[in-house]
């Protein structure tokens, strides 16, 4: 009898990778079913002039980002190391996320993603990485080529421009109907919201 | 017998707001001592590359944050309204908090800026705003044309030295020795690191 809530997830985002790790958990608990959208921020970032993450591009941000990132995860018990590179391309990627959350694994395998980049040093542009995830869920690993499909993109592509029209703008995003709400530092707030909300 | 916390705000900053309003009331309660230090974004946003507030630079997160605002403000109980204009002018604000903060009446002169602007709509570069809130805590008006002493000036400086050697980028920040935290959404982790420290 809630709301649902839409958890926009960039594959290569740090701050994406805290909120997968516990989404599912916390709306179990909240009474409200989750919605994965995987959302690469590249052309997002690209319409604000940025060719590559804030956290590259401004160097103060960017250390801030890896500490702040480090003490969350302690806190939470989650392995985490720097991967290199960072970030990391995430498009097909995220086009496997898309055909992998058609099935029950599709959560965990883009939890394996997360693990393998950021607990692992693993490339999710790479794909011996992708392959090793579906492997791991028990997915076939032939779903990388398949996700080359132009049908595959196109879907991706408007996976994005939803986003954008939301205002999306970063992510993790949580959204509920309309309401926007951005990072991780937000996803209480978000199921509090959906679970306010009828079905 | 635990560490202490600066507290980094940005009078002009609708975040900066949020943890003035509720610093001193969360540090007490955590067993911390807190020092209130103002800190002008302008020349930290100007190293970036930034001529404004990033608020403002980037439409989706400008229209994000005040929707943000209004959330967390009416969740705290704290009246809010977009004041015009913003970002404001806050370097003659910021000289005058130096003075006041040597006062008992600073961290109250602080706040009454902060409801002024973003409760009452009104512009902190204006001398009437400055005065009204001086006047309304019991300190003299005259320290608004006694804060454009060059050494006052050259306090505010090296305040933003300071925090640009901490690493600091935008604000709120809090620091605990050396420990950045980044935005109303740190303090609490802030105040438990601050309260884990010795002496």
């Amino acid at each position: 009898m809630a709301g649902k809530l839409t958890f926009w997830f960039e594959l290569a985002s740090t701050y994406s990778y805290l909120s997968a790790m516990r989404v599912d958990a916390m709306a179990e608990a909240a009474g409200v079913q989750v919605i994965w959208r995987p959302v690469p921020l590249g052309p997002i970032f690209g319409s604000q002039g940025w060719d590559t993450s804030p956290f590259t591009i401004y160097p103060a941000k960017g250390r801030y980002m890896w500490r702040d990132m480090e003490r969350l995860c302690t806190a939470r018990g989650l392995p985490f190391a720097k991967p290199d590179p960072f970030p990391q391309n995430s498009i097909h990627a995220a086009r496997v996320a898309l055909a992998a959350l058609e099935t029950p694994q599709g959560r965990a395998f883009c939890k394996a993603l997360y693990t393998a980049q950021f607990a692992g040093g693993a490339n999710i542009a790479e794909r011996a990485t992708l392959e090793a995830a579906l492997r791991g869920v028990g997915l076939p690993v032939d779903m990388v080529e398949a996700a080359a499909d132009p049908a595959r993109k196109a879907e991706l592509k408007a996976c994005s421009d939803a986003a954008a029209e939301l205002g999306l703008f970063g992510a993790p995003s949580f959204t509920v109907g309309d309401e926007l709400y951005w990072g991780d530092d937000r996803l209480a707030e978000a199921l509090d919201f959906a679970a306010a909300q009828p079905a």
